[in-house]
């Protein structure tokens, strides 16, 4: 299959000009295979179109927005109709209250919401609103784990300083012993436990919540006095309906959400607790667009099919045939082949495969059949995607283990990730 | 003039259950008169409706965002248009490189551009750009000015920690010495000096920025290696079509800005000069909705409206008929009247006004009579308004005025502003 990428190069030549490094942040294909196009021009159902006009399924799915598939025609349809009565206003409209009220009808563990912008607003309010509730400093939280990109939290550290990081510890996930030594270790002066749904770090294997990790910290939260927040930013209506921790009979303080809250729209909310009131109250926080209308608008869409399509499980039944299928074509090709996390979010990794070689030469022949995984990533499966397309992602994949099969004992290493295996 | 309330008072006690504090952030009308509406339900060129259908003239516009009129056809067009096409994807589509580049052949200072959504991300990413390029760690910026809402710059300390704000140190706007004092204490360690485009704090009068404090800041980081930032997120386009301290001679090192950017879509971006661009490089930054391709199809639109339109000089005219139409006849009912700043974005303070009682009655006289004016923070001039919107104004003035008059020697104080006048 030939492809073409001259307007992708064209525009990336463009952006090395007028922006640092040509592009920045999780879309960068700086730590992707040579061949990921940089530029999209378009998105329908569960298909992204390249700058080249190069058509794929895409198990990104934007990295979570899109969860009911792109250019939604009802979500849109709302979102379109409210930007023409009023959208970012000199304040509100009944929708934000319409919208709270939608969610603390569904989040069971939430009595109240406060919307924003970015996931790492409504993560960094969780920890002011801990701080401010607790009147003390410090966060433990799990090492690797991703919680946004400010200052005291972004996972690349140039430019931040010291005390932008101070008052936080770190445990393992899914880890008892080790949460109880970092909260031990913060004495009195414990504010919040963070906790991901799911281990769904870059680059390792990801891992399902230990159902006695996740009740130890409700029960450390409980004896400290401290709030417990779940950010499900990242995963969440992928999982559950709810809170995914209601699943392991745990209910937070404070839970963190964004992505596909609207299906693409900006917006993500910090949902808390009758506790937690008071404190979020007194936080000040804000942002230009953060009352946009349109995107409540949107949200009270997507929320409407959360609440009434069988979606979650279709694109679970989706996820496991994928998880079977590649299984057995995998084990067909001879290849160790993981697949973890949950099977609405998976990740692959191939064993003995330090710096990704197979992985990325595994995505490549993916790409190049018109399927979009990602090597290191956790994927994202949305609703807009059939049985059809499992079974086309199915065919692509027995093609490329076969020609992995054929290239792996001549790969050669992978320089832009030689950082993983401490080769550089 | 009897204007119903009946839906807003619903929606607050909606919001009182579901919204911590009812309502949070700058649009909170907490500190405004009483018979401020909370919650609208449209806005369409210069006007806004409340959620009772009551129509206001809207000096706020939306804090800024809206500088071409609410709901435009051409810029929501465009949005609508590429929101078809592809908006949240996998990857950024080619506007955002059109838009890069647009930005830096209309701002002198710019050699580049990073997206992001909140001016707070933007403000933010600067100081870390900053303390990447220059591996120093202290800011230097003027008391009482705003930049963003996150633990380092929010105005209201709740949840804040102090290591949160280490390393900042405080000047007077406007006071070279001052500032000279402050980047003297920075010692070897300065590593940015932070300027709002004028003085435009809440409360207080506005102040044009002098051109030797202007020239001293630029100065000080030539001689520091500090980097230079304006932060034009509130009064970016409303000054210039360029960086506002351009018309002083003085080029910024980095430049923020936001709000007005796609006229209500939600974009923000930090722009920078050579000198700046590995250290921006380097700063890891990124949010789910960033790289929007709706919101930049509107923002070329916007822009193309700030080149090829006289909108400027518009609603520069516009405020300068206002400004004197108000002093007219502030003058003939004997009040001492303040209106400071730049004629398109006006500020409006009483003299012998401590707690603002004159200012609240004013203003909510304005209010019955369909102009949103603001008590205490600066306005806004949009390029919908019309001479008839001003002389309309100027109409409802006058009669505020008259039943200030009356009214004035029996105002009892603003309980909700004692804060003010230290009288609590």
């Amino acid at each position: 299959m030939t492809q073409s990428n001259s307007r992708d190069r064209e525009l990336r030549e463009r952006a090395a000009a007028v922006i640092p490094g040509g592009m920045y942040g999780h879309q960068s294909v700086g730590l992707l295979p040579d061949d990921y196009p940089q530029f999209f021009e378009r998105g329908e159902g569960a298909h992204i179109w390249d700058a080249d006009g190069n058509r794929y399924l895409d198990f990104m799915c934007a990295y979570g927005p899109n969860l009911f598939g792109y250019a939604h025609p009802e979500i849109d349809a709302a979102f379109v109709r409210q930007l023409g009565q009023g959208d970012t206003l000199t304040g509100p409209t009944g929708l934000m209250v319409e919208l709270a009220e939608t969610l603390v009808r569904m989040v069971s563990h939430a009595d109240w919401a406060i919307f924003c912008k970015n996931g790492t607003d409504a993560t960094t309010m969780a920890l002011t609103t801990a701080r401010a509730h607790t009147k003390r400093r410090i966060v433990v939280r799990a090492k690797g784990a991703y919680h946004g990109a400010l200052p005291w939290c972004t996972p690349r550290p140039a430019g931040v300083i010291d005390s932008d990081r101070a008052h936080q510890i770190f445990c393992d996930y899914n880890d008892v012993a080790s949460l109880e030594a970092a909260v031990a270790e913060a004495g009195d002066d414990l504010a919040a436990i963070f906790a991901a749904p799911f281990r769904h770090d870059a680059f390792i294997d990801q891992a399902e919540p230990d159902a006695a990790y996740a009740r130890k910290a409700r029960e450390l939260c409980d004896r400290t006095g401290a709030l417990l927040v779940v950010d499900e930013v990242r995963a969440g209506f992928r999982l559950s309906r709810d809170c995914s921790w209601s699943r392991l009979g745990v209910s937070p303080d404070l839970s963190t959400w964004g992505k596909c809250l609207a299906n693409g729209h900006p917006l993500s909310v910090m949902l808390g607790n009758e506790k937690a009131r008071r404190a979020a109250a007194s936080v000040y926080v804000t942002g230009s667009f953060w009352f946009q209308a349109a995107t409540m608008a949107a949200a009270l869409e997507t929320l409407r099919l959360v609440r009434e399509t069988d979606y979650l499980e279709r694109i679970t039944a989706l996820g496991d045939r994928l998880r079977a299928g590649l299984d057995a074509r995998a084990r067909a090709a001879g290849f160790g082949f993981r697949q973890t996390g949950p099977a609405t979010m998976p990740l692959f990794l191939f064993d003995d495969d330090p710096d990704l070689r197979k992985g990325f030469c595994f995505s490549s022949e993916m790409l190049s059949r018109g399927v979009y995984v990602h090597p290191w990533h956790n994927m994202f499966l949305c609703a807009a995607m059939t049985e059809a397309d499992i079974d086309q992602t199915l065919d692509a994949a027995e093609a490329a283990f076969a020609v992995l099969k054929r290239q792996a004992p001549a790969l050669g290493p992978v320089e832009k990730l030689a950082f993983l295996s401490g080769a550089h």
